[in-house]
């Protein structure tokens, strides 16, 4: 958790600089492959991205049913569909503009899904109020301050206590900035990426006090927030808890609370659609973000759809409520499963520790690698991270991405592994890391 | 054609002032509507856009197959769907990452698919030269100037010559801006929108001998490249033209080439997707594109799909091949019909002439209002175009846009229309306009 995060603009940027060298790597070795060069492994395993289907994680029959449905409607009256999948397709139809997906929607989203977005929200916060008008679905991220000219100022977890925060470090990074900008807005990703902490309803409570006696507008992503694995791990959001609050919290801290179709259970990263929900926004701002999007185009017909069943998932009694269980319960079972291989191979190795996590789709293995390494690091001018990847990815065929990217604290370096992949492939990965990991510090010792 | 078109942010910004209230007014109908409030008419024909699906125009069957086939790969082994659509889903799935349209591709489209839009352009500009490495693939327009803070400087077609380009006219343009701003880039849009002219080759070697001299970019938008209807027109790129004419203006006058799944013969407005060909760019300004590229995520997997088949439509002998042809002549077919009786109707009623296009889906009938409607618009601090068409829309529920969208001449008013419309839907819409505009000529004279 960091002013800086995988979409952030600036992170971007720092990934510019500090990783070109992995990207145009990448590139090029899948391109080797494709012409059938020789290397140890004959595919690469790709966990750089929080992109589970990438490495086989099967999407969720019910949303791909609904989505076939609605782009070829002669499916509607096959019964080889559930017949809860053709009426809920039938009714998405009757809602999209003209009948069809390929028509253009309202930019901020087509109204009933905007709705029904608004009552999820409500739910998933023991009733909290939620306005339909404050909810913008968009295809990704809209909310870069780059172009405002914003400067982040990092902030830093515990890593010894599992990622925790420390209010004396949002205090610190304050003050930190001071006579170099005047900070306006505090982002926060929970469950955490790549920390996988998951805050508990006081730190988040304690958040928004910082928040308000500072006067910073939450940015609060949440993309994570139904893949918590821990077992005393529960995922409050920063609405809820603002609404239990009461006033006068609940009625002037600004928040920003982001969730994605990209994300979670379904992992549609390629669909490309998400949402935001704006509180307690100065009216003026929201006319003017209202405008913004007016004049943009909407986000894809088929992410709002995806983005509408991950906000109304079928329900007991449902024909297709059984199998979505069941494979829901898989990809939770499967993540547990993983983050414990992970946890139990990585810390088994020298130079290797990996704090537990309790939720989200990645875990953040720290490096203490030898000084030579650490040298010959130099030498390629990279940072031993980043070192450390470009020979992962090399030798092993391991595409992982270096802490730098995240904000890690000085003198510190991890490697982000994304766990949400078949098991399979997940002991592939850790004999490939194991075997590369012994023999660089043999190497290196 | 103009420097403002459509999807140009200034044109937005303009609309912003000049149709607010339009765009309020149509939110409002439709709630309305939805509500059960009593009007004239149950329905709005939406015709303010070119999105020819939301009237009831039919997507493409072959399209859509494989776009459902890919989501659901349980259709790839049902015998419902024809071979060939099939065979493509199953390549197409081969080609994503993961095998799974749900992953994230690369950010400036998946590369099998760029190569093959590229041998496209290649063989539609009669085996002009095309570089994968020159192709984005992108969610819309990103090639907004608004953010480098351009200005534009409008230029006018010849109305009463079919919406002619005259080359004086550009030069007159050019030299309006003297003193005002530097002109770098020249937008044109082949075939026209609104005015839906269709430029011959030589007009368009005459254009690019205008912009090698000033050193102009041509920012070509050429979406409308497959509704080409004129007896004697035949679109012909840009592109095309460039290579043709040969050195010194094949490999220094700079191109951009917009394409998108959204228009045409697809219509796939609500997926998102359309790609650029940048030619004879600066290495520089490539690079810096390709990093801008790079920072963002990628264009929707389903829209790139769409957008593979619209540059790979089936072929004879293909078992989709017969009924593909039937439903794109049959577009073709209905834009021919409804042009035309969109002509026939409009120059039949008095204060309303409109040229015949050529191409692209829109008709722009002039209107000459009388004296005192122009007075009563102007008393409602509207244009004489935008008061028709608040009028329109509220009396008769027919929803086109003011002229004053699209830089028409000073003093002259126009609406625009979509003609991509079921021909049942067209005569709809011309008996409203008809009604209306018969009215509105008693109440006024």
């Amino acid at each position: 958790m960091s002013m800086l995060q995988e979409n952030d603009p600036y992170m971007k940027d720092m990934k510019q600089v500090e990783t070109a060298a992995l990207f145009r790597q990448i590139i090029r070795i899948m391109e080797e492959l494709r012409q059938g060069v020789k290397k140890p492994y004959k595919e690469v395993i790709d966990v750089a991205s929080g992109d589970p289907q990438k490495t086989g994680m099967k999407p969720l029959s019910f949303v791909r049913q609904i989505l076939a449905a609605c782009l070829y409607p002669q499916l509607i009256n096959d019964n080889k569909l559930p017949v809860d999948v053709r009426q809920r397709a039938q009714r998405l139809l009757g809602e999209c503009p003209g009948g069809s997906v390929g028509s253009y929607s309202a930019t901020r989203g087509m109204p009933d899904i905007v709705h029904r977005v608004s009552e999820y929200i409500s739910r998933r916060d023991g009733g909290a109020w939620s306005n339909p008008e404050n909810i913008y679905i968009s295809p990704g991220s809209q909310w870069s301050l780059a172009e405002l000219g914003a400067v982040p100022v990092p902030y830093y977890l515990d890593e010894e206590q599992g990622w925790e925060l420390h209010m004396e470090e949002l205090h610190r990074a304050l003050a930190s900035a001071k006579g170099v900008c005047n900070p306006v807005a505090l982002y926060i990703i929970n469950p955490g990426n790549p920390s996988g902490q998951v805050q508990s309803r006081q730190s988040i409570q304690e958040v928004i006090q910082f928040a308000s006696e500072k006067r910073l507008f939450i940015l609060a992503d949440e993309v994570y927030q139904d893949t918590v694995y821990g077992e005393k791990s529960e995922f409050v959001s920063y609405k809820r808890v603002l609404a239990e609050m009461g006033p006068p919290f609940s009625d002037t801290v600004e928040l920003a609370s982001f969730h994605s179709a990209s994300k979670g259970m379904l992992g549609e990263c390629g669909l490309r659609c998400g949402y935001v929900e704006l509180v307690n926004l100065d009216p003026a701002v929201m006319k003017y973000i209202y405008t913004q999007f007016s004049k943009d185009s909407c986000a894809p017909v088929l992410g709002q759809i995806a983005l509408d069943v991950m906000a109304n998932p079928p329900q007991p009694g449902d024909p297709s409520y059984p199998f979505y269980i069941e494979e829901t319960q898989h990809i939770r079972t499967t993540l547990v499963h993983n983050v414990n291989r992970a946890l139990t191979a990585f810390n088994s190795l020298p130079g290797l520790t990996c704090q537990p996590g309790e939720g989200g789709v990645f875990v953040f293995p720290r490096l203490d690698l030898p000084p030579r390494a650490i040298q010959k690091a130099k030498e390629a001018g990279l940072g031993p991270d980043t070192f450390y990847c470009v020979n992962l990815l090399e030798d092993a065929g391991v595409f992982a991405r270096p802490g730098a990217e995240y904000g890690q604290k000085e003198g510190t370096h991890h490697i982000r592994i994304c766990i949400m992949t078949p098991p399979d492939i997940m002991e592939e990965l850790l004999r490939r890391v194991t075997s590369f990991h012994t023999q660089l510090m043999k190497d290196f010792s």
